[in-house]
């Protein structure tokens, strides 16, 4: 179970089986299915095996196929589509059973300079003045927390999101969650991106809900499940520093949300966006 | 050259090759490379070629690998990696002189109902009161203009972006543009959306300069290109009615941009979020 540091960290340490070739296993769990942030982290670790230490990744688009079988390992196919004099390129095919269940496209930078600007992040208080999720939990009131105990690596803790305009007004349809790996971790970039992956695809889709009154996923009331997953890294972050998790929803429409977030470095302005969209299925149409 | 619209439609009809590959030609052009639009539009039909017409496309991804060669037929390879019950998933890679120049994965799905939402279109004047970027280029004042004169079959008309909150502010950072294919197209649903993928990149990375007060590309001081490119589809349009395109950056770094876009239906809604991120490298660095 990745429900520690060293869980979390073995997770995303993959065995290479042939150049370009790697195999992920799945920890024990209570889960059904392979948890999606794990085959993301995975397979940016496969992809970043192969790309030279000195180009930072700055891009991922990815699709969850198939739900993941926990019995089995994964193998994670690269494909070196482009390396050139400033990018490179990795196409990543996550398989089980001789099926696709995820891929990922990722591109990589050499360091350059250029324009500055960012959005601001919103006015939120100090995460050592807010609950974490895991004390919530233990009040034992929602499936969320209970799901998050199978993640003790990380803390969580929501943040009423207010406009940075002075107005003190409460922006509709936006939550903010500070979170962030509660043991130190090693100084390897990627593994932090990893990381980031992995933990941002557990709580972004239930932005899509908000405006319907749903705040919780796993619900009784909808399916979900994550359909794709992108990810645009804009400056340097650690995991085990808090991180401000900005989620919204700019639509929902044919059984599907679209759900948008930034994740803000304390003190480092807007480190990374997300974009995901996914399956919110109102089981009573089934 | 693409610029009447029998062009356009003649750009997007690919010749079929054999099951799952397909080529398509280059329209004779000042450009001295592929116009990147062209290539994700044609993909897409490659894509939509191989996918039952009762499945409508709900997202792409794509990179840009490589400048295209506008002398030499493009080749699109499919790759069908999943047939599911609600969805269907595509990878197409298009290839030239034995290169990938681009990639991109297509999801469609059959068509469902559930949760509905969406934000509202900015407060911005109709179009008919607005000068056509085609009556301003007459001025010959922009480099922008002159590359329009490529694409005659489309109708830009910028407007200035306010709230829709009654306070009448200009949305700093954002700008929108109205935008149509000038004659009437044929109903073919996926037809419109590989229109709209094809002009949704023509203008949307300058939103990455406007805070730098660049509004122009090409440029003479950045040099620019598509790196990425992300599409959701949330609601139907058609690509022969005005529909507006709203444009902001939330992020610059790295000698990278990133754009996001919503096109909104004039009557209809939101139809299609955009996000992509473009080189935005000063020139004076190189």
């Amino acid at each position: 179970m990745a429900s520690t540091l060293d869980g979390l960290l073995e997770l995303l340490d993959l065995e290479t089986l042939e150049v370009d070739l790697f195999r992920g296993r799945t920890p024990e769990t209570w889960h059904q299915r392979v948890f999606g942030g794990q085959v993301a982290g995975q397979a940016l670790v496969a992809a970043g095996r192969t790309v030279p230490s000195d180009r930072p990744i700055h891009s991922l688009h990815a699709y969850f196929l198939r739900p993941g079988d926990p019995s089995v390992p994964i193998v994670y196919q690269v494909d070196p589509i482009r390396d050139g004099r400033s990018f490179t390129t990795r196409r990543v095919a996550a398989r089980q059973h001789g099926d696709p269940i995820f891929h990922l496209s990722a591109s990589f930078q050499v360091v350059e300079k250029g324009f500055e600007h960012e959005v601001a992040m919103p006015a939120v208080p100090a995460p050592e003045t807010l609950a974490s999720v895991h004390e919530a939990s233990s009040e034992g009131r929602s499936r969320m927390s209970e799901l998050l105990q199978a993640f003790r690596a990380i803390d969580l803790r929501h943040a009423t999101t207010r406009a940075d305009d002075g107005s003190d007004r409460v922006l509709p349809g936006h939550r903010s969650i500070w979170v962030r790996v509660v043991e130190p971790m090693p100084d390897d970039p990627l593994l932090h991106v990893c990381v980031l992956a992995y933990l941002s695809d557990l709580t972004l889709l239930g932005a899509a809900l908000l405006p319907h009154g749903l705040v919780e996923i796993p619900s009784d009331e909808v399916q979900t499940a994550s359909l794709d997953h992108a990810m645009w890294f804009h400056r340097p972050f650690r995991a085990d520093d808090w991180l401000l998790y900005e989620q919204w929803s700019p639509s929902a429409s044919g059984a599907r949300g679209l759900a948008s977030g930034r994740i803000f470095a304390r003190e480092g302005g807007l480190a990374v966006s997300v974009v995901q969209e996914g399956l919110i299925r109102p089981r009573t149409s089934r």
